[in-house]
């Protein structure tokens, strides 16, 4: 019994501690996930896209509208990189799980150019979206080239 | 080339007057965009269904968190049940198209009780949250109920 009850103590503090890809009850929950918060984010990336690159009018509401959804997508998708999902999914590379620090250090930094690029959204300023947008989209292929088969 | 001409004037304004759907290139994309943002939405929905259930303890900040996504997100699906996307996907049930007013006012119930839902999450408090959540979870199923395939 005590050993049951130690084991049960143990099992607890593990699961406190476990890291985000254990908020998926399955691996594949976590590959569905990381890919939806990636299409959702990638969608509202490519409106801003289409924004400053004229294709369709600056519209100052709609690009903080689609700044907000990316800025908070951008926190999202990296918990569902997690142990037991290398390979559940042909799009990642190995080196996501070789190469964690860097991988880490890319989803850190879209996240801060995501953050600024809400910023620069909400100065009404097409130059400042212009600016933000190209180091956001930056980020997007740097991660890209390095961490996704294409 | 007058004909022309007010063709193509027409067309500006039809581009100008599309509806949501039209934000997307195809129509695929767009179910692939819906799916995607209640995907997202459904994860942290049941995150914050473990806390409220007492299955995970309850964390005021992880909460917030999550009910900061759920807001974000419950703004987002109903522009990808467009024109064209009728038959695209299994799930959805053809009264979407044939129900638009009861379809977008269950989407905009479901945005109000999100909202709600981050408003008690900053409340610190469980049973606040508790009720926020029981109503938007609500929301969900009733539009489950009367729009999606089981």
């Amino acid at each position: 019994m005590k050993i049951l009850a130690t084991l049960a103590v143990s099992l607890v503090s593990l699961t406190a501690a476990l890291p985000a890809s254990a908020q998926f009850n399955r691996p594949d929950d976590a590959v569905k996930y990381r890919k939806a918060a990636l299409t959702v984010m990638n969608t509202h990336m490519g409106r801003l896209g289409a924004m400053v690159s004229g294709r369709v009018p600056f519209d100052a509401k709609l690009a903080q509208e689609n700044a907000q959804v990316v800025a908070e997508l951008a926190r999202l998708p990296w918990a569902g990189f997690g142990p037991g999902t290398e390979r559940l999914s042909t799009g990642a590379k190995s080196e996501i799980w070789t190469e964690q620090a860097k991988f880490k250090e890319m989803g850190e930094r879209l996240g801060a150019d995501a953050a600024k690029l809400l910023a620069a959204s909400k100065t009404n300023n097409l130059d400042a979206l212009k600016a933000a947008f190209g180091a956001t989209a930056g980020s997007c292929k740097a991660c890209h080239d390095s961490f996704r088969n294409m």
